[in-house]
């Protein structure tokens, strides 16, 4: 990432906040410190005064420092440093050897690291561990570096109200735990410094959870590009000496675009059904699945997510085609081709009974895939029960892939019989997508038939084979 | 609802979660128990750990258990139970009866009970009530189970944040609002254990609220599909001999969907006129209302949401008109029609302006409809003030009915003089649906002519007609 | 905003909630005193039994009220005030006098003004103020007025779970304080009393940061209508003598549609740009930025969506071209004139490449578009990491905008050129659209470069121009 995006971000914390008028709480209140009066620091010396605290800056220049919130103090580093337990480290790792020298008045206090880096693996070790290795008379806990100066300005909002804290010491982190608590934000403790590292990678983190879904989305559309190009293009220029390579920008994403919705809509059902035949193989539910099975299970919403933004290019480029100016040509050229040659074309039911369905089909399966795709937003599946989030994402995401597989099949109709559709000797795209969700379908029916079905939530319940001869109680665990 | 979508989410419980490699805070922390080592015993106990709890398994075989997490100790039920004074029951109530040779280390106790049931009505009485009359020296606190073994290991979002207990015992009550305080949990008592019942419903109801509307839309459906599929289809195999039933996929459905998405849509309007009648027929706003008229009330979201749904189908069907083979083949015929009779038509402004506005009220009245349900998304709805959101739902709400309705007549336009409209005597579908929409937007005009508004908001700010002369100061509340 | 919504709102309140079974804890807990019996006092008092409350009605005539929750106690006033400690006005503003009398028991006590206003600058001084002038021996705090008695009963949600308080003396703040936090409430000091009148005007607003956008979106949209109605209905009846007027409805609103929808999103960019610019050439971030462009950055959020929205109804009034009666009646006619007068059209490649173009990467801007829309849904975005956020809004925004920008230069193609463009000497609407996005992108490039990029990420870490040989430490703060 460019510095761009940051400044702008940044740029709003200096801006006109709800909070800016608020007075601070005066007096007699517990005492904390901040080294460091940038952005950040000043940003949570604001935070901690609304919440009714002391605030003392420690700064280099005490008495140069600007832009401090109203209400707070400054003082030398070290003098800071004396008049509160509680201090925030607000500045840079590259500076933190400002603090060596402080060792003295840093003894016993709880100094809370910041710092985030600007990459990943910038330093060999954690900035919380490399501050506690300068300062060993403290106890460092490593927190808050998830929160923007924005953030702190703005008040939290919901999701980020959570923080992440760890350190060595239990009473330090609880002093900490403390201070969140009373700025409205909720503190959960990951363990020993150890994890700061886990921490400090958190913010740099990009989209994690899609890399593995956004890579085979992209690969299986460049595959079925490719394939297509040459399928449809390439044989149309070497066998007619037709240039249609204009189709490249609507007709080939058109295609593009619904097989590989599909195939990843069989992607998201696929881990599910192979994790009930390995539950039924294996007659225990009590044996952690392979590590590549949990993987993909954790990615299902990623690739629903993408395969319905597949189904919603293909919509729109569905709903184009009769704008298109080659579809306007072909269409009056047709009609002048019936009046020039004096034909009289007779209306087929059957061709009408296909292309409505065709079309129906597909409207319903995208309405119930927009309504899975709402289902998944993080603040609609939190307001449903357990058992409505597995209702929507199991059998309506089932009913979704039947009908749009049904769809895909009335496209295809009686031309999977056809020689002329196998050109040179390959099957069309529509035809290679079938196989992945005809294969879901069929198993997910072999599970849901009654005898597979009543074993299996047996083992679900609890139940292992070969083991009812063991103690029941504990190994039926409550079901969740 | 089968096991098979059980699995599909416990699958996930086993598998990486962030919280993984979390290290507990260890030593001199407040102990628990947990008795039952299945999924969710073991995500609880976790979870514990990690907010700085000592755990202690009671087990059976404690010497056999096994994928505990790091960091807890396991011991028979006997030494687990004396360890602690807080006791989490994650065992199905099928094996509660273990705990009565407890019942000596169990007195004085807290014993959370976490279970639920597979349906409703399984047991005569609550499992927590049954726990209760098993160990009596133990206070039993019903809670936390609205939790599912995966979303304790993934760490609360936003919603299932709020957690529901009821017991007896206020210091039991408390001590387990405290555990829960600890864990990012926010805890609500809702009263003694005679609504333990009610909690242990909570997860197994799946869409309570949706059922009536659902039942609606469903009824409608099938009432206007069969009256339309006479009209049209019988009809005119009755009376030409002619096959169209092809026309149910598409032309069907694009006449169901509209009619029954403005139904609905006024459906939603309608009790809120009403309730404002009531409140101008009685004179006051401290009446209730009749309980039918509450339970409609407390259905609109779902009723508008509903209607948005059919009105996104609707305007899918209508979309894909043109890529129809049927209208294809129909626009072909006429070109070739006029040209073979030798034709010329005549080009009619006030066709095409109808034709125009029609189209432009619908989309108009769309683009309304999903900002309707834009806001209606919890974390939206939730960012606005209570006076934005009514703005929104009330004002826009009905401009959004307004707008539909007028394209509804816009679609009618002259045919409702024609004689040829009322096959078999019966109107067509879109005069049957414009009589409930027109009637709410009748009422409506009503209620906002100034000397109705002028009364109703007097009612609504307490004033009471013929209480004029009596204390206003306890009858006048606050208007929030 | 009329009483209307204001019934239709509260008429939930007396309605079926979910907590309505709740038993209150009894006895021995803290005890606190409710003035008023109103909705808002009924349903304060109901959540304070639940949260384990004792409570104790004030009414001046205790033996007549009715309706109030079970549980609660009902005493005089002076006797209420007398039992508790703290105490929630919930009463009008106009009836404050009958607490004058009762200045010896509410001596020391703290007073919760829970009141609104029906509308801003309604009383020379906020309610709070009013109420501590007529009760000068108690503490008043401001706070609770952003709940209504419907979120009371049904429990907070996510977002209005967050309350403001406000008043003089911190004891008093930390009580109410620590009621808020019993209740599910997170409260948020915001200062001494003065900071009343803007926490009573909070609930009253109506969108206050979409005023400014709005104005803009229908500025535009007015302006571009006169416009295009002159160059192309005026100057078709003038010219030619043709009343088209019909494509008002449609083909103007297409237009209009666009033009706004790419105006409004550039300049959402446009700020984010022109504040590098600032940076760059002020060689330093510590400086703020002019108001005008700290209240644009503020409204670039409400500036997307409403292109989004603009751009929705683009893609509806697009996608129902075909269906439209007037080119219905064109293409038959087109068709027609081909065969009488014995045409032959010859297929152009080009035109095919530059139609299919156009409107893929309209389809392609618009998902994006889209995708962006629903990344500014709270839920969602608060699910981001920071630099997930900001990858979003500025490195997809500016390729949308990228794309919508090509989309309208594919649109205007060759256009450019010929003459017959320029209708009465003026340019057409899309050309004067492009004037922006042109604008901002030429600028965006220019920051892009290695050699800029570098200087302005230098910049945001911290860097001053010529300001190296001062003190390092304080100066570079970190990077959030």
């Amino acid at each position: 990432m460019t510095g761009q995006e940051r400044s702008e971000e940044k740029s709003e914390c200096v801006s006109l906040s709800p909070m800016r008028e608020a007075v601070p709480t005066p007096s007699k209140c517990e005492r904390v410190c901040v080294f460091g009066t940038g952005d950040l620091g000043r940003s949570l010396g604001l935070r901690l005064l609304q919440a009714g605290y002391g605030v003392v800056f420690g700064s280099r220049r005490p008495h140069s420092s600007s832009f401090l919130p109203h209400g707070a103090q400054v003082l030398g580093h070290a003098a800071a440093a004396q008049s509160a337990h509680l201090i925030f480290i607000a500045v840079q790792r590259e500076h933190y050897d400002f603090l060596v020298p402080l060792a003295n008045q840093l003894k016993g206090k709880v100094l809370v690291d910041l710092s985030n880096n600007q990459r990943k693996n910038q330093y060999p070790e954690a900035n919380a561990e490399y501050l506690q290795s300068l300062v060993t008379g403290a106890e460092v806990v490593k927190g808050f570096n998830t929160l923007s100066a924005w953030s702190l300005q703005n008040g939290p909002s919901d999701a980020n109200r959570q923080v992440y804290i760890c350190g060595e010491s239990v009473e330090a982190k609880q002093a900490v735990i403390a201070v969140a608590t009373k700025l409205g934000l909720s503190a959960l403790d990951r363990g020993f410094l150890s994890v700061a590292r886990e921490l400090e990678d958190f913010p740099l983190q990009l989209f994690p959870q899609w890399r593995l879904p956004l890579r085979i989305a992209i690969g299986l559309s460049a595959a079925f590009f490719f394939y297509l190009l040459i399928r449809d293009i390439i044989y149309a220029y070497v066998t007619q000496g037709k240039d249609i390579s204009f189709r490249i920008m609507v007709s080939l994403a058109n295609k593009v675009c619904p097989i590989v919705s599909l195939i990843m809509l069989s992607l998201c059902y696929l881990p599910g059904v192979l994790a009930s035949f390995l539950q039924l193989y294996r007659g225990t539910k009590y044996r952690r699945f392979p590590d590549w099975l949990d993987r993909w299970m954790l990615c299902r919403k990623q690739l629903g997510l993408l395969a319905l933004g597949f189904a919603f290019l293909h919509v729109l480029y569905t709903l184009i085609i009769p704008i298109r100016y080659y579809v306007r040509f072909k269409s009056t050229e047709r009609t002048v081709s019936v009046i020039r040659e004096n034909r009289t074309s007779e209306f087929d039911t059957m061709t009408a009974w296909r292309s409505d369905s065709y079309l129906s089909l597909g409207i319903l399966g995208f309405g119930l895939y927009v309504l899975l795709g709402i289902t998944s937003l993080p603040s609609v599946s939190n307001a449903l029960s357990w058992r409505e989030f597995s209702f929507v994402q199991s059998k309506l995401g089932h009913l979704t892939l039947l009908l749009c597989t049904a769809h895909t099949y009335l496209y295809g109709w009686n031309r999977f019989l056809s020689s002329s559709t196998y050109k040179w000797y390959t099957p069309p795209g529509y035809m290679l997508c079938l196989v992945l969700p005809s294969v879901v379908l069929l198993l997910k029916l072999l599970l849901i038939t009654p005898c597979v079905d009543r074993t299996i939530t047996r083992i679900r319940q609890g139940w292992e084979r070969g083991a009812d001869q063991r103690n029941p109680k504990d190994s039926h665990p409550l079901i969740p």
